[in-house]
């Protein structure tokens, strides 16, 4: 039967062959638990590839929870600040776990445009530094961010240069990283060098993997210990392979940056094709999300039509996403109904 | 070629194929993201009908480490002391998870007998209350213990009293929960009955899942506000699916306490193997852990011929663990071994 | 010499002799060490008076920080969420003691006017619910608010119905709650009645104690447990008499209320004054808060003129505090420095 | 009336003249907040002085509960191990704070002799550095013991060696440190760098203060960011001159350790009272603590007769404190009464 696949989240799709085919790979012998194995090792090395700096530090964890929090947690003291975007997904969509993780570690939400943090507002972030507020100690910034747009690799550097300039660290939550570096047509390792990224969350799970993220400290000294706070954490799995593994299948095969492009290509035919009903995206597409101009009424005949999409409150529109194996004729489908609601 | 399957942890076995099975079903189609999927409902409907409590809450989390801290963190304020047996592994192996997911709870010592808890250690426990020392909340225990023993119902059940009547909660770490049952011929209600456990974790990953721990609270009032602290914690999966459809894998097919009978008959091959040896097991083999009485030069020789054990340094003895997927030959393999270096 | 008292902040000012007196009776012997001493009994007793309520739980701690803190953790799970006005001292001095001793518990800023939040931002704020967003729990006011202004009891009692219509809980940092009371012209029992106050925190230091605020449970199951997290957070002094004897002199002398009024009139007395120099304050003086229309280079000549203000950078002015010793004479001297700049 | 003083606790006595009378005088003229005041220069300026190292940081906090927790959590990380003797302060009596201020930290019991830490345990202690238990990180000694014994400046040398070639830190719990230092007839200069304490608690509050321990890093490196952390937790005070000027006035004054020479006197008189009695300290009394060898039932009389004690319930008997103003007629009188129980 045919069924199309949906525009909720790139949550609800599911793992990818080549991710699938390197899990059931690494079943067929025992291998030792805790990382020892030899799937880690390569897909470790992979990563390190990816992020062109043999001397990182890599994590496989598995949520972007765990991973943006555990992050912050190393890099930020319990009365650290971190500057963030309104629209953060650490902020609005991980139930306070930097808070939790980082014991009692701050948010503090920075001025930004369409999800990008402004440079111009660290120095002022920077300079609140009193023990009666906090210590301003970190960035956090997502690309792509939470409204679909994509930092370009000179506003990353331009926002690197000024953390650095106020002795922030950076943090970056890479949930769709494969998707900002599809869009931007760089490495992994240029995004990674142009974002000065002290941690760096690699995603895997929106992108065709079961589940499991890769924190990666580019600068290994920011990595002391941290093998440590990841047990402790709860986020160390015995059969770690199965974690590892399916970054082997997409890494070696190339799949996790195709995959991306592919999600990427079928939002633009989307975003298109919504533009041609008379219902343009409410800002730039940029990755693999699109945010439509619908009213509440016209989503609710969506939805009824199969069609359920997720209504970004603070900055309207509301959201479709792409995922690595949309197809074709599911933007179709899609476009028919909307055309239907309109 | 043939490879023997080696005793170090049950930890380094796969997938079993009823789990993996599973997950390649529901792999199938798009499915709504975290834990709002079919699969999750249905591996909680048969974990409930498991521990034969309609009313249970079920919370599947990617870790034992994570299942044991959240479920101390759910029944115990941060001043809560927790009384553990001396061999613990929420004590001995879990980084210091209780007190980071606690909040500062404490694990308190108390006497212990092979591993499990001797009743008559729980109203000294709970007489100290004080808030100076801090307030006796809970105690927990393993089922089976680290120590390779098993609880009989009659001795959870006199636990359990004990435990009631100085109002402790009671949290049981079943990482090997089906082996438990196995041994002791009754259902896992049968057991958890017994036990009046709050909170028990039921061990997936040991048993042929590829990493889960079902994480069950038979009181549902004790489980109050737990989607928000297992989200807070990084332990909600977006796509669930994969971390469910394993349980329903295991479960609908009998497999999970199939594969944990399994591996108490080998261990008990094993353990008279070794007996006939001259090696008897330094207590008795009551699952699927053998310590077995060798000297250091005698394991090294052992690890040397492909056979590394792990050395319990407290209690004494090589502990050598039987899999789900343990065969004869590998026995017969393991036991040549140890005959050479006898 | 005489020395003028200024108008920095009311934490520069002392001991008010009718604290002092009984901080030196209450050196006079021994006593029971922890709070088992008759000096705090009779302080927890004179506190209950106070509020009306005689079954509520009154605990002594050391700071405002830690007052408001524990009153939070208290109150709320570390997943849960308090709604605070954008200038809540919690907010903003005190370097996140809410998410450390709550654990990850976050603030959310809320809707308000003139510092004070507004009851419809409340159905909002708790229809968030969510894993994803954490649970809202409790809202948190100042009352005088850190702008100066003191809710009114229908406004208190518009926001307690509110905030119980949705199940929050509600906490009361009330730093000056005797300027508020003395303002309003009720009792501190009327105040805590409107608020509806699960908390109280009533102030000490600001009003002639050494240092020293009384946490109020009006509800005493919400303290539950309590002594234990005031010690395990390091707040239970072993010489507590010395924390309690001075709330037993300001309170059996009625000094704490008649200090606050005392305050409030200075402060009336110096926006008089300033109003008829030309430059009234920023917004109605409704205790002892005063903050005035300075340019930063009139500010400057002031503090060099031995007259240093604190900037409220967010919401403008320069903040004038009157204490519970300022004197007719130090107002004066203030204003002509005060027209000397303008 | 007279009234004899009791030995119970050294927390039972009041305030010394010569902190009362600066308590006072810092109470004669406002002064700015949080620290900035002249009384906490010249109270940090001496505690630098007393321990002889000019480039100290020094933290004055409320309670010794604080000042361990924080000074732990400032050397350890939440994953660290703490290594402590069985009768440790903080792990007996502090209601788990070093896990709350330290976020996980754990303590881990090592071997010690009378109260003394063995160096022998350093090294297995350190050896056990793994993530599955977490990472040895510091060693928490007490100076006076809690068993009322004092380690030489040889045994803390050996000590201190022993914990730096395992690259442990070391705290010194020194609640009662000015007892050590008149019991060796050294100075606190000497004592501290025998220990090699990089966080060395001061303790003021037994020895006639109203409340209050200093906090000190010999190595300043160790002290990063403490200003926040202290913050954070609650304590730091607003009128902050109060807790510093007590410490100005014991001192400058000498008589911080000759108060607590008086002490130790008193206890040797009593010890020596007891043994004429036929009760004979059941360990060598070092300072101010002795501990009798009374049954439960001569322990009631003497409560009865006004004379109440408490009772180690872990290493045997009854503890008798003697305070900075406990006088000879007191011990008289209770030497007297214990001859009435004998």
């Amino acid at each position: 039967m045919h069924r199309p696949r949906g525009f909720r989240s790139d949550n609800t799709s599911g793992i990818c062959s080549e991710a699938l085919r390197a899990l059931i790979a690494a079943n067929e012998e025992h291998a030792p638990a805790y990382g020892e194995d030899p799937w880690t090792a390569r897909a470790m090395e992979l990563v390190r590839e990816l992020v062109g700096t043999p001397e990182a530090e890599v994590f496989f964890v598995f949520t972007g929870t765990a991973a943006n929090a555990l992050a912050l947690s190393a890099l930020c003291p319990p009365h650290g600040l971190v500057g963030v975007a309104p629209a953060a997904h650490v902020l609005t969509d991980e139930c306070g776990a930097p808070g939790f993780f980082g014991h009692g570690l701050q948010l503090q939400v920075l001025s930004a445009h369409e999800g990008k943090l402004d440079p111009a507002g660290l120095a002022p972030f920077a300079a609140q530094a009193d023990v009666h507020i906090g210590k301003p100690a970190a960035i956090s910034l997502s690309q792509c961010t939470e409204l679909g747009t994509v930092y370009s690799l000179a506003q990353l550097a331009e926002l690197r240069d000024a953390a650095r300039s106020h002795r922030l660290r950076i943090h970056v939550d890479g949930a769709r990283l494969a998707n900002a570096c599809a869009r931007l047509g760089c490495t992994t390792a240029d995004l990674a060098l142009a974002a000065g990224a002290d941690a760096l969350v690699v995603g895997g799970t929106k992108n065709g993997l079961p589940g499991s993220e890769a924190l990666v400290f580019l600068d290994p000294t920011a990595a002391e210990d941290f093998a440590f706070r990841r047990k402790q954490a709860g986020q160390l799995g015995s059969k770690q392979r199965f974690l590892s593994a399916p970054w082997v299948g997409v890494l070696e095969s190339g799949a996790w940056l195709r995959h991306a492009a592919h999600a990427n290509a079928m939002a633009a035919d989307l975003a298109a094709g919504a533009e041609r009903l008379g219902l343009p995206p409410v800002r730039a597409v940029e990755a693999n999300e699109i945010f439509l101009p619908l009213s509440a009424s016209q989503a609710e005949l969506l939805a009824a039509a199969g069609w359920p999409l997720y209504f970004e409150s603070v900055w309207g529109g509301y959201r479709a996403v792409c995922s690595w194996d949309t197809r074709a004729e599911d933007v179709g489908e899609f476009l028919r109904a909307l055309a239907d609601v309109r």
